[in-house]
């Protein structure tokens, strides 16, 4: 088990170092706010922890040379993002660099235990690629609310049989390592915030369009969770008055009229009516369509496909238009596998939010796609468990 | 001018005796985690800035008696609150009890001269009865988006001339004393949370519905302003496609179809129309109607004013229940003026909310009428103005 850091300086110098990578430690100084000799005696018991290795002598700033320090380059961190339909699995080092990254289609609905044993095999190719030997820590994404500080997975609509499955202490016992469990939204818009396009921005939305609909609320560059874990759960708001029943029972929310299940139940529609005959060619190839045939239907300009990104992406912002209005952030970002439908989308997106927000709130608001495509989970998974295992214990 | 704390421990020391009253030395200690030393050393320098007085032996918890202590009672704050239609002024203490409060009805487009002339005068006049000499610091709230850190007004669509006016800056010279301004809304949330129904809990939402429709955010303990000022705007939310044409230049926006400008012209359409005759009658008496009217007609028994009442509830749940679903809050209060309406709108608006959002974000949601009526936006303008004089300058 790795070594935790004694008190809040340590925690802050391992932060510094885990996302401005290796620095002198008179730099770290500065920024630490540290004297020299405060500085030296933390940096010192973290070498002696072996959280921190000693990295040479860094470029003269004039005077006597410092010395370069980084985080332990043994250090391995696992990643793990289990979507509705697959499982991404990645390692990464203290610096959340990755090293390797899995994919695997599984269905969430094959339990905890099917899920759990995937994940670990997934996590034994990598340590037998050579990328770990052991993990100092794991995050683990789940497409449902999660009670934060168990890290149990609480009435998820999509998932059966996960409802209060104790995943953090199940798989930190697997692992035999630190385990947070987050909501799999907030974990990308920590990824994003990490290492994407969210980089210094401190109040944004996330939106994630994929099976379903969700958004990552970040509120003073921190995951803002709800008071029961929920926060972000908008595919049930209403963007229909009395529209298309959906599986919650309700009728009308924007998750029945879009996302990449009612993307792709709207494709099958408009074959059966005759209304493409690109979608139709490639259902009978594939025997199925899906979302990612709407976006490449798209692609080739089938005016069909085009409309139903088009409507779908008006039915989106006209609910993002509500929350710009109530949260006024200072990004939004636009991800998950849908983001294949990218221009098409985001256009459609824009319009309805610049129309419907007060001015005041969208007069320098950036609309966006994510940058990190499918790794934004893992990063935000890795992310979460390095905040937890650099602080004091 | 009052002298500021000079470190943290000193404006902890000043926050516990503004929100607990009168303590003694011990407890104090045990509250704010201070050794006795550092205690005394911090309580003494506060007595001799003036800021805190000594105030008699406490009662012995065995062992030597304690010295009790409190704020300054000759310590007064002014806590001003404009809204569209009349301006509230009280005066309070350091603990922030109300000791005088003047209400006086006055247009806010009467332009900010005009206003802060009214404000200044009704000031003087709670001086001359004696309740204060001079103010240690005021707070202001405004009816519309505030450049926080500046206390500038932003483009407030019901406040012609108030767009970029100091109102930090003149007030502060006019007063004498420091000044902070925020949005009216935010600071009955503030105040709720203060004294009124939504003490000690740290995530909730703050509905006021008046003039206009607005919400204040309150996350983590902290109101959530937004990027420019604007976050809780929510009276220009859609709430019915294609509905009424609201004065922002959209249709359908919730404020356009309920409100208490929205009430007032339905009530005279109702009249028009000859469906109540209870309405009618306040009409003849009164020469015009208001949303008191309406409350009044429905307190009577009024059917056509309970629809009315009923319908804006479920218009006002319909825009609730998204921001519920997004935000998960632990609590909603119901404030502002048309609480006169009270249980009719509060059970539509609980209806709606139940309904439409997911038992996960509703299965444990109060959602209360707010405790503090009118002096709501007072109390939170003396919170915010201690808040900053009780920190380290």
């Amino acid at each position: 088990m790795t070594e935790r850091p004694a008190n809040a300086h340590q925690a802050q110098l391992l932060r510094l170092l885990r996302d401005g990578g290796p620095n002198s430690r008179a730099r770290l100084g500065d920024q630490a706010d540290l004297s020299r000799s405060k500085l030296a005696v933390e940096v010192d018991r973290l070498l002696e922890t072996g959280l921190v290795a000693a990295d040479g002598l860094a470029a003269s700033r004039g005077g006597r040379r410092s010395h370069n320090v980084r985080l332990n380059p043994r250090l391995r961190f696992l990643g793990v993002d289990i979507g509705a339909t697959s499982v991404d699995v990645a390692v990464t080092n203290a610096e959340l660099d990755v090293l390797g990254h899995l994919n695997h289609p599984m269905d969430v609905r094959e339990g905890p235990v099917a899920v759990f044993e995937q994940v670990l095999s997934m996590a034994g190719k990598l340590k037998a690629a050579g990328l770990a030997e052991e993990f100092d820590g794991a995050g683990i994404g789940v497409p449902g609310p999660v009670r934060f500080p168990e890290g149990v997975p609480v009435s998820p609509p999509i998932m059966p049989g996960w409802d209060g499955f104790p995943v953090r202490e199940v798989l930190s016992q697997e692992l035999g390592c630190p385990v947070m469990v987050d909501n799999d939204v907030n974990l990308m818009a920590m990824g994003e915030q990490h290492a994407g396009v969210a980089r210094s921005v401190s109040d944004f939305l996330f939106v994630k369009i994929g099976t379903g609909i969700g958004c990552g609320v970040v509120v003073g560059g921190e995951v803002h969770r709800g008071v029961t874990g929920s926060a972000g759960d908008i595919g049930h708001i209403q963007a229909v008055p009395d529209g298309r029943p959906c599986a919650c029972g309700n009728r009308g929310c924007l998750e029945a009229h879009f996302s990449g299940a009612a993307l792709a139940r709207d494709a099958l529609e408009a074959v059966e009516r005759g209304r493409s005959a690109e979608l139709a060619s490639r259902l009978e190839t594939n025997g199925t369509l899906t979302g990612a045939d709407v976006a490449a239907a798209a692609a080739a300009g089938d005016a069909t496909a085009l409309g139903l990104i088009r409507e779908g992406g008006t039915r989106t912002g006209q609910v993002l238009a509500g929350l710009v209005s109530f949260f006024n952030p200072g990004l939004v970002v636009i991800g998950g596998e849908v983001t294949g439908l990218g221009h098409t989308l985001l256009a459609a997106i824009r319009t309805q939010v610049y129309r419907q927000s007060p001015p005041l709130a969208t007069g320098n608001l950036p609309i966006v796609l994510g940058e990190l495509g499918p790794t934004a989970g893992v990063i935000g998974a890795v992310r979460l468990i390095t905040d937890h295992v650099f602080q004091p214990a």
